[in-house]
């Protein structure tokens, strides 16, 4: 028997099934499926990828076989329809597609209209009575088919019919009439031949033959073949041709199009949901031409339609096991499907469909969990705009710019551009803080600010990560706002707001919008935060049976990064198991702290270093008490200090003399410090556990402090387990060093106290030497935690403060596939994360392993995590439920790979 | 027969061998290797590291065969000098010294003059007639034995001690006259005895058998279990007890003590070097309180001594192969060595040395290898201050400073404080460059001056390492300097120096001294520099000779980092076989080029761009030409433009506004771009091939100018073979964006000119993710070249500008062993190193690795680099030399290991 080249699909049946993917291409088994299972689809054929496949292994030439098996499925359609090639009643027109196993959108474009010719366009005019119509599908056809089959130039085409506008005095594609269009068709009929030494072809049959070899050769195009490299779609596998019958919604008032979705794609409710024409093409609905009216109408002006749709969709929801998101063609009063395919949905629906489907038994919890996008999860912590007043608002032009969305959700509140003055406004109502970059400084305006918008940096950019932390709304990066603080006035072209003036930012999509958007609030964040009772809120609940299934099913912990009560109270509610990094310094730089620090830098020896020191003492001693409480029972790391000292001096002469007054030290002598301390690359310089080193003093009272609080703890009952973690070790003796002398801490706390307290004692793994020695580290500490944000910067030598001036281009020219800032680098710093893990665990096998960099919370990076075995990751306390679905589903996906 | 614990040496004999070190310790042997050879050094007795081990493992007690033979030994030793313990004519005095295998120098205090008692004090006034030496030596035995033994603070002696002097109101200890001492002495049993509850033992065997105990106790102590771990030298090899008559050089005038050295320890030459005091002690030497005479005069005062003297030296040169530095003393003409040991030599001297052993057929050529320390040969390029008018300069107090010894050399100059002044002043005389520190721009400043000193900064700072590839002398790191650029003054503790002043600077010893000092040229530079002919210079011919031998062992290839054709000139002369790295940045800084370059950078578009350029081609063209006709036939690695842009601009408004006439750019918007291209962490910003890919025309120009210039050359008949260098590569995409454009442009300029230039490509590996991605890299590029200067900044996270503020701490806190800037660090930067070898290799098996980072001037990362399987590796022009010596030495290490 011959080798079967050629499959029909239509009227219910198909030779190919749903799942040959391989052999139909992915196209070509999603129509042999639906036709299948009984879904009117238009009728048609679908040449195998085998056959491209025997095309390249012979010298492009086609199987022998191909040609009557083409005719005789071609002959099939025909008398399925009734309608025939180039016939002057009714004439067969098809479309002619490509179709990979693997979606490759743009690599061709699709042929439609393919049959038409002089005969057929008369066919065509007369079944529709639209010659207009007629004319207009033809003279689109050979432009379609002589740019993509004749390889003629577009803008070949587009001259002849500016030529024909330009000659009526018209501008508009519209205002061409039927005889317009007959002069056009003539036009491009002789452009073809002079192109081509060949007149264009009216044979139906000799159309198909080349549109069908088009597709074939366009495998092997400079941008398939790109397109296919960086998507890594093997080059061999081929392309099927999908060849199927033109259905029209425009011939009369008994037809129409529409879209729709089996659920709501914005709340996931389970209602039908969707729009249509009548007498209308497919383009028109989305073209917002016409008005559409909403598919319940249907069952009026077609009920036996509208029943067979709402049959068919929900069938197809059934088959697909998933929201369907689709198209329809109705001519005649007969329906065409002609797409559907799994829908899009925002977190909230994404979220409450899935839950649904578990409850309606259409799928199991695990597929449940798979199809919730773990970053959708942070949208259900998110206050958002009201879609119709910020559409609005955008309309009558109030979109100011547009920078990168680096913390989701909508903030609404007057300018202020510095973080005093944000703290200052705040009383008088809500406050968006505006700078062309944040630091450490602005924590405290931050606190206050309804959301942060900046000039500079990229979604880790200080800003970012800061707003990310506490859950604020952000847009950073911002390039088009001019900021002129002395003035205090923020432009963009035109348009400028001073100080007070009320600023909107969309953290979704990294919108700028003047004046007030009303935002709604999130439901999950207000049970959480006692505002609202959750058997009110149904999103909570939803929110809460997803995170339940997930924790069941994951492995790994997840712990959050916090450094004060407050947000450790919020990251516990929303799931961590402890925290995985408290960053002391961010306690330094209230108002009540910052001048004792100040002090302490500027001292010339130790013993006035220490005099400082012990004033800073009480305040870390509450703090760490604070987070000990709030985390009882779980482990609290909390890392020595980190940051290079100068972050913490003024650094001009103006905030010197304001210091020099609080602290009785010249302002002289402030900058000079400031100036003896400056560094060309702070981010490489005189931090982290180098400061411990060179001031052991710090690391002592810090130490004390953490000991002293967890001992208070201790003898109210309350269950504690302090982790200490020396950051930036980069040499096994750097590490001895420090833990040497919080061994003698521990030992003095003791003696001074009585009271013991256990506690583990680790380092950070953030500079490759460590990762590349962990095996020396691991005999000495007793945990990791990868800081991965430093580990990237040092492993792929990026600063992330300085990294925006590039990697535009970069992502541009496709040099990163994701921000490594965001998405943790596998290849590069993953394999040094592997180092350190397989090294560390062969010194130290009981060695416990987790990440506190960004990374902590960006699903794939979790799940590369769980793969590593690692024992916990670190999130920002509003990403912890993102991590937690990113971890559940890592088991998932681990499971299949077995 | 019983087992043999201690080992007799003395008259022409021992027991022992010089190869027994591990059962006799280095001292042990080398006491008995020289006794057994017949140099009469003072009798004694080795207890072995046997007894040592076994009083370990038997709970602290001795073997009981050792008494008997100790005693036996010991007697032996009575009856060979004729001399007694406690006698009161001419007692018997010993040292007890521990000594094992390795040494390990403080682990235990020596006891000298054991066996003195109430008897022997007045046995040796009588001897020596000279009571108060007796006494003196009496009080410090009990000091010593009191201390060490029995366990009594050193300071109780003290104050015993000074309660004599205040008695008799006077401060130092030579003030003390014999019954001063007699006192003391009393006073110090009375201590032994409250301390103890017992009498300070009288009796010589007691004394000896508690002393013995005492050094196998101090195995344990804390001090030496310490020095062991850090020194990796196992615990379980215990110490000998090495037992040695003391001889008296202060008998009266038949007595004496002198040292010297087998050859002249200064230049090598082989003549015999030393000096001597009669009735003299050893420290008597050496403290500078008598002068000695030279040990010519010894021929004169005791023939016979001196003859025996001369033979012996000369025979433990031949015994142990090399140059010796010996310790005797004459007691009544009889002749003692006290110790020989190989002597410490300058480069010069080593060399020399090392040579003339050879044609002397006393050692091999591969030895003479070894013993050259590779850092030696530096020092037979560099000028060097006159010895004598140095030491005079210091004498009379014009010592201004110390800072890092940086760049050897001698310099002497007039003080220039910015480069344009230094290049001014130069026309008038010599120039030392002071500055703060030095950037790229002073360049020009830096080849005018004789030499540099800088008041910040490492051994790998900026100036440090341009210094060195120029071969001037530099001194860095001076912190104690004040330099003020406006007034134009550097001080330092009240002395001053105006711009103009002389300054002398040694960068042998990082001293920096007011005033003129007279220096020495070196005779290798000049006879290249063609100043000298070779057959007058002896020092060029035992180089060369070296050189030769150094040639012909090694495997690895030595290049050299140059910019210029002068450098490249001087570093085929020294040896370099092509160029490792070319910074064609620094062509740009030249004041004829620079505008060109800030012009280029402040365009705001391409096309403006391109112009700019277009102007620095030629110079670019001339520039490649030049180099690669030095280096006609070898490799010539050129790296595309490297540092970021913010760099080449003005830093402040003054010159800004001075470029601004010169280029006709507001000052303003100069100031503005400069602001613009601020980076916070610069090192790991915009730069390397990040700027080429953003501004894909700057590579076109430095790739077209390479091309161009070869093709040129190559019509001229004249071999070249350009290697053209991406650098800072961490993913292979951006190496393949730059390949591209490279072999684009090679298309192109084949097509203009129609010369075909070969040419190879590849990339530095200096950022951590190109070594852990290396076998991708590898798929595209034909060689790669470790640039370890800023894979040890990102590996270790370490900016080496900023670390100079804390790595002193380190070095005190021995985190680091060595400057990894300086030395490469094996354990992490080379874990990379070896990754990026074996995964490049495993992809392209023919890959050329080489190394370009200042350790490619280091000793003992060649040897790294040669063991890892580098094909070379390039250092600076005058570390050239450096590198071929421990390429060499590499091999001949290899062998041994084998």
């Amino acid at each position: 028997m011959a080798k079967k080249y050629v499959y029909f699909f239509g009227n219910g049946k198909a030779e190919g099934k749903g799942n040959q993917k391989d052999l139909l291409g992915g196209k070509g088994a999603g129509l042999a499926g639906m036709s299948s299972s009984g879904v009117p689809v238009p009728p048609g054929c679908t040449i195998t990828t085998e056959t491209c496949r025997y095309y390249y292994a012979n010298k492009k030439k086609l199987p022998k076989e191909l040609a009557a098996q083409f005719k005789q499925a071609m002959d099939k359609l025909q008398k399925s329809l009734g309608k025939k090639f180039g016939d002057s009643k009714d004439p067969l027109l098809v479309s002619v597609r490509s179709g990979a196993k693997f979606s490759m959108p743009g690599m061709m474009d699709t042929i439609l209209n393919l049959g038409m010719n002089d005969q057929a366009v008369k066919g065509l005019s007369e079944k529709t009575g639209n010659a207009r119509f007629a004319w207009d599908a033809y003279r689109r056809f050979i432009q379609m088919f002589g740019n993509v089959v004749m390889e003629i130039e577009k803008n070949d085409f587009e001259k002849e019919l500016e030529s024909v506008k330009e000659e009526k005095g018209v501008h508009l594609d519209t205002e061409l009439d039927t005889a317009d269009l007959q002069k056009v068709v003539d036009l491009y009929k002789n452009l073809v031949k002079s192109k081509t030494k060949q007149a264009f072809p009216q044979d139906p049959w000799k159309q198909l033959e080349q549109a069908r070899d088009a597709v074939f050769k366009s495998w092997m195009n400079p941008r398939a073949i790109s397109y296919r490299r960086l998507n890594k779609i093997p080059d061999d596998i081929g392309t099927a041709v999908n060849v199927q019958a033109m259905v029209f919604g425009n011939m009369g008032n008994d037809c129409g199009t529409g879209v729709g979705f089996t659920r709501n794609p914005s709340s996931g409710e389970k209602v039908f949901f969707g729009e249509y024409l009548t007498n209308a093409q497919g383009e028109d609905v989305v073209a917002g031409t016409r008005t559409p009216k909403p598919i319940k109408e249907l069952d009026k002006d077609m009920p036996n339609v509208y029943k067979q749709l709402r049959e068919i969709t929900s069938r197809l929801e059934k088959h697909y096991r998933d929201m369907q998101d689709f198209e329809f063609t109705i001519e005649k009063e007969k329906l065409f499907m002609l797409q559907t395919r799994n829908g899009k949905r925002t977190g909230i629906a994404a979220v409450r469909a899935a839950v649904d489907m578990v409850k309606e038994k259409l799928i199991s919890q695990e597929e449940a969990l798979m199809r919730i996008e773990p970053d959708q999860i942070a949208q259900l912590l998110s206050p958002v705009f009201d879609a119709n007043e910020k559409g609005g608002a955008v309309k009558s032009g109030r979109l100011m710019a547009k920078g990168i969305d680096a913390g989701p959700g909508a903030a609404t509140g007057r300018v202020a551009f510095t973080a005093d003055r944000a703290v200052e406004m705040k009383s008088d109502g809500p406050v968006v803080l505006v700078r062309p970059e944040t630091n450490p400084d602005d924590i405290e305006g931050m606190v206050a600010a309804e959301g942060i918008l900046t000039a500079i940096g990229g979604r880790t950019s200080h800003a970012a990560v800061v707003a990310r932390g506490m859950g604020k709304p952000c847009v950073v990066g911002c390039g088009a706002l001019k900021i002129d603080i002395e003035e205090k006035v923020v432009a963009v072209n035109g348009t400028s707001l001073k100080e007070g003036d009320y600023i909107s930012i969309d953290g979704f999509t990294g919108e700028v919008i003047t004046g007030q958007v009303p935002t709604l609030p999130s439901e999950v964040v207000r049970v959480f935060r006692g505002e609202l009772d959750k058997k009110q809120a149904p999103m909570f609940q939803y929110f809460e049976t997803v995170m339940k299934w997930a924790d069941a099913t994951r492995k790994i912990g997840v712990r959050t990064n916090a450094d004060v009560p407050r947000d450790a109270k919020m990251a516990r509610a929303l799931g961590a198991e402890g925290i995985g990094l408290c960053r002391t310094e961010h306690m330094f730089f209230a108002p009540d702290r910052l001048p004792f620090m100040q002090k302490m830098i500027l001292c010339d020896n130790e013993e006035q270093r220490r005099e400082s020191l012990a004033k800073l003492l009480p305040f870390q001693k509450e703090d760490f008490k604070g987070l000990l409480k709030e985390m009882k029972g779980h482990g609290v790391t909390i890392r020595t200090l980190d940051p290079p000292l100068h972050e913490f001096l003024p650094k001009n002469h103006e905030e010197a003399s304001i210091l020099s007054q609080k602290i009785n030290v010249p302002a002289d002598r402030i900058m000079q410090k400031t100036h003896e301390l400056h560094e060309f690359n702070p981010m490489l310089g005189h931090r982290g556990c180098r400061l411990g080193i060179t001031y052991p003093e710090i690391t002592e009272m810090q130490v004390r402090a953490i000991l002293l609080a967890a001992g208070e703890l201790q003898k109210e009952g309350i269950k504690t387990v302090p982790e200490i973690m020396i950051p930036l070790v980069g040499n096994v003796k750097e590490y001895q060093d420090q833990a040497a002398v919080v061994r003698r801490v521990a030992d003095e706390v003791k003696k001074d106290t009585g009271v013991k307290v256990k506690y583990l004692l680790g380092t950070m793994i953030e500079v490759p030497r460590a990762a590349l020695t962990a095996g020396e580290i691991a005999a000495e500490a007793e945990f990791f935690s990868f800081g991965t944000n430093d580990l990237t910067q040092m492993t792929l030598g990026f600063s992330r403060d300085d990294a925006g001036k590039f990697t535009k281009v970069y992502l541009d020219k496709k040099i990163f596939a994701d921000d490594p800032f965001q998405t943790l680098d596998q290849t590069g710093v993953g394999r040094l994360m592997k180092i350190a893990v397989e090294d560390g665990k062969k010194i130290r096998q009981d060695i416990k392993l987790g990440i506190c960099g960004e990374h902590g919370g960006d699903p794939e990076s979790v799940k590369f995590c769980h793969r590593a075995g690692l024992n916990y990751v670190s999130a920002s306390p509003y990403r912890v439920p993102v991590a937690r679905l990113a971890a559940a589903q890592a088991v998932i996906e681990g499971k299949k790979k077995k």
